[in-house]
C-alpha cells in the first residue's frame, strides 16, 4: 500500500558546528526531545511549563513572574516583543550596529513604528550618548537593542540603558539570542524590560523555541493592548483599552494568559521543544552561570589568540568582542568560501561566513555551549591551519594551535 | 559551580492521547529528533529541506513547487497564510462552523481586512450555495475555511469551493490542521490555493512545525508583495509593487526565498522539528495515503459505534462528521470533567473536553495518527465504560467495547 520511495533515514556524518550558530546540541537535549509527549493542559505538562518558567528566571537573572516561551525562533520572540508594545504611530529607537539592528528595524517598521536609528559603524558599539540623545529628543515608547550582534561580533554594552529608560518612561527590549547562557545577560540589573533568546546558540539546543521574558511594567503594558478572541472571551471577559496587538500568534498578552494559571486556549504549546528548552536550562544551571560565562570567555581567547599566532587579524573593536564568536579577517589572496568548504569537506567542520559588507571577508568561528570546550577549539585550529596551509597561506604551522593551547595552560588566569 | 537545584528528568507515565490532538508521537518522529543538527546551509541539510519539499506535495496531493514549512505550531502556519495574501483593507469570506473559524477570523481582523462571514451553526457545516453568494457579493482577495474544525467534529465539504474561488478570482485558503493525514486532503483536485497543517493530529508528530503549499497563484501574489529586507538585498533586488506584508517571521515570501535555492538568510531553520516533519511524511507515505485515511475512518467508526452502544449520542450532523474526532454528549446527570480527570488518573488516558457553547456538553475522542488502532479505540471504550459505571450512568456493561470489536471484525466494509 505504500506510495512509493521516500528517501532514506536521516544519516549524515558527525559535523562539528563552529560558526556563529546553530551549534551542536547537547546530547541531554537531544534525548529529552525522544520523550513521550504529554497534552496541553495536563496537570504533568503544566508542571514542566511551570518548571521551565522558574528555570528560565534564573537563566536570564531576573525575578519576572512573566518568563515563558514563544513557540518559534529566535525571530519569533523579537517579533512578538516588538508587535506586543509598538502600536502604528509609537515610536521607537533601535540601536543599529549589525544586520541584526537591522532586523530590528525591519520587524518595528512592519509594526508601523516611527523608527530613529541610534548608529554604529560596523565592528563598533553605540556609544550610551548617542541612546541618550535620541531618547530624550524622540520620547520613544520602547529602545531596542541587540545584545551580542553575531553579524559583526560585538556585544553592546546595556548597563546604562535601562536609567536612561527609566528616566524617560521608555520601555527597554534586548535581543540575547546570541549570549544568553554563555556572556553575562543581567535582566533586572540593567533594567530590561524584556528579554528574549533563542536555544541554538550559548543554550546548546536546537532552533525552533525562544525563552522570553517581560518586567511587570512591560508586562502591564502588553496587557493593557489585551483583546481575547471571540472564541474564548465570556461576556466579562476583560479587554485592554489599548490598542490591539498587530499579530494573534504573537500576542504576548494571550500568550501570558495561556501560560497563566487560567491556561486560556491559543496555540498547542510545542511539548518536544519545551522538553528541549527545560533541559537546555538544566544543563545550564548545573554548570552553574558564572562557570558557563567563564567556558565561553576561555574558549573565545583561545580562538583569538590562536589565530592571531597564525598570522590572522580578528575583527572589530577587541574592547566590545563577544567572547563566544570571533570574527577572523580572511588574509589576502585567500579564498573565504573555498576555505569554509575544504573545512567542511575535509573535516567536517562548520565555521560562518559572514553578512553584507562583511560577505567574504570574514570567518565567524563560534564556540558556544558544549562546544566552548578545549578540544572543539583546538581541532577547529588544527583543521584551519591545514586548510590555509594546502590555500598557500603562508605562517608559522602549528603556531596557532600550541597559542591555544597556551591559553587553556594558563593557570594565572 | 551549580546554580542549585534544577527539578527533575523529564518523568511521567506513559498516557494514551485520545483527545483532539495532540496525540502520541510515532516512536520514529521522537527517535528522529534526537539526530545531530546541521547548519542551515550545509549541503546536507538542504538536501533535507528539499526532501521535505518533495515529501509533503504527495502528502498534501498538489503538485505545487512551493511546499514548505512554518517554524511555529499550526495556528503560526495560518497567520503566515493570512498575513502574507490579505493586506488592510482587503476583504476575505470565512466559513465559520466552530472555533476555528473563529480564529480565522480573528486573525484576519488583525491582518485589517474586512470580513464577512458565511456562518453555520455549530455541528453542522456551510453550504456551498451561501459561500457562493457571498463571493458573488463581496468579491474578496481570499476565502478562507477550516477543513476539520475539532471544536465541532464537523468536516466542511470543500469539493465545491475552488471552482466558485476561481471564478471569481479569489484565493482559497484551506486550514487542514486537523485533518492532513487522516482524511482526503485534496489540495490540486479542490483548486486550493493555499492548505496549512501542524504535526500534532493526524500526521502523527509533535506540535511546532507546520507544512504549508501554494499554488502557483498564491505566490505570484505573495511574491508581488516581496520586500527584501535591508541587511540582504542588493542595490538590485527585487522588490514586490504590493503592500508589505504586515509580519516578517510571516512573511511567506521571505521564507519562500529562504526555502528556494537562492537560500536568502530568514529564520534559522528548526532542525530538530524539521527532522521530525520529514519523519512524519515517510510513515505517511510509507503506509499509503488510501491506507491510512482508511484506518482512520475504520477507528471513528468503532469509536461513534462504541460510544452508541453505551447509550451516548454522538455530536453533531452525522453525514458531515470528521472520521478522526468524535464528539460523544455527555448524559444528563454525569460530570464531563470529573469522567475526563478519572480516565487520566485511572487509565492514564486523556480524552477532549470542549469549548464555548459545548464546554462541559460534550468529550471529544480522537483516533489519530498512531492511535488510530484497535487497542487504542478499544481500550478507550473499556476505560470510559469502567469511569461510567463508577459514575452510576446505566447502560449495559461490555457493549460499548463489544460493538467496537464488531467493526473491526466487519470484513465486508
Amino acid at each position: 500500500m505504500s506510495d512509493g520511495p521516500v528517501f532514506g533515514e536521516l544519516d549524515h556524518p558527525p559535523r562539528l558546528l563552529m560558526g556563529p550558530g546553530p551549534i551542536n546540541v547537547h546530547p541531554r537535549v537531544l534525548r529529552a526531545m525522544s520523550v513521550s509527549v504529554l497534552g496541553q493542559f495536563d496537570p504533568e505538562f503544566t508542571t514542566y511549563m511551570n518548571e521551565t518558567m522558574a528555570l528560565y528566571r534564573r537563566v536570564f537573572a531576573t525575578g519576572n513572574p512573566w518568563t515563558f516561551l514563544v513557540d518559534g525562533t529566535s525571530r519569533a520572540a523579537i517579533e512578538a516583543a516588538l508587535v506586543s508594545t509598538l502600536a502604528p504611530g509609537d515610536d521607537v529607537v533601535i540601536l543599529d550596529f549589525g544586520r541584526f539592528g537591522m532586523l530590528l528595524s525591519e520587524i518595528a517598521a512592519r509594526c508601523g513604528a516611527r523608527i530613529t536609528l541610534v548608529e554604529a559603524p560596523w565592528g563598533e558599539v553605540v556609544p550610551p550618548e548617542a541612546v541618550e540623545a535620541a531618547v530624550r529628543r524622540v520620547r520613544p515608547r520602547l529602545v531596542a537593542c541587540v545584545h551580542g550582534d553575531t553579524s559583526t561580533t560585538m556585544a553592546q554594552p546595556i548597563e546604562d540603558l535601562g536609567a536612561i529608560c527609566r528616566a524617560h518612561d521608555a520601555l527597554l527590549y534586548i535581543d540575547a539570542t546570541a549570549t544568553l547562557g554563555g556572556m553575562a545577560v543581567a535582566t533586572d540589573a540593567w533594567g530590561a524590560d524584556i528579554v528574549s533568546a533563542g536555544l541554538q546558540k550559548c543554550l546548546g539546543g536546537p532552533s525552533g523555541s525562544a525563552p522570553i521574558t517581560l518586567s511587570d511594567r512591560a508586562a502591564a503594558h502588553v496587557r493593557g493592548r489585551r483583546h481575547v478572541e471571540r472564541g474564548l472571551a465570556g461576556p466579562g471577559a476583560f479587554q485592554g483599552a489599548g490598542p490591539r496587538i498587530g499579530s494573534n500568534y504573537f500576542d504576548l498578552a494571550m500568550i501570558m494568559d495561556y501560560w497563566s494559571p487560567d491556561r486560556l486556549n491559543h496555540h498547542t504549546e510545542a511539548a518536544s521543544m519545551l522538553y528541549a528548552a527545560r533541559e537546555c536550562a538544566r544543563v545550564v544551571l548545573e554548570e552553574g552561570l558564572e562557570a558557563r560565562f567563564a567556558r565561553h570567555a576561555l574558549a573565545g581567547e583561545a580562538v583569538a589568540a590562536g589565530v592571531q599566532a597564525m598570522g590572522l587579524e580578528v575583527y572589530g573593536d577587541s574592547s566590545h568582542r563577544m567572547t563566544n564568536v570571533t570574527g577572523v579577517l580572511a588574509p589576502a589572496g585567500v579564498d573565504c568560501d573555498r576555505v569554509r568548504a575544504r573545512l567542511r569537506e575535509d573535516f567536517e567542520i562548520e565555521i560562518g561566513s559572514a553578512f553584507g559588507p562583511l560577505a567574504g571577508k570574514i570567518w565567524r568561528i563560534g564556540a558556544m555551549g558544549i562546544n566552548a570546550r578545549k578540544h572543539a577549539v583546538l581541532t577547529t585550529l588544527a583543521a584551519l591551519e591545514a586548510v590555509l596551509r594546502a590555500e598557500g597561506f603562508a605562517f608559522q604551522s602549528g603556531a596557532g594551535v600550541d597559542a591555544a593551547m597556551a591559553v587553556y595552560a594558563d593557570t594565572t588566569r
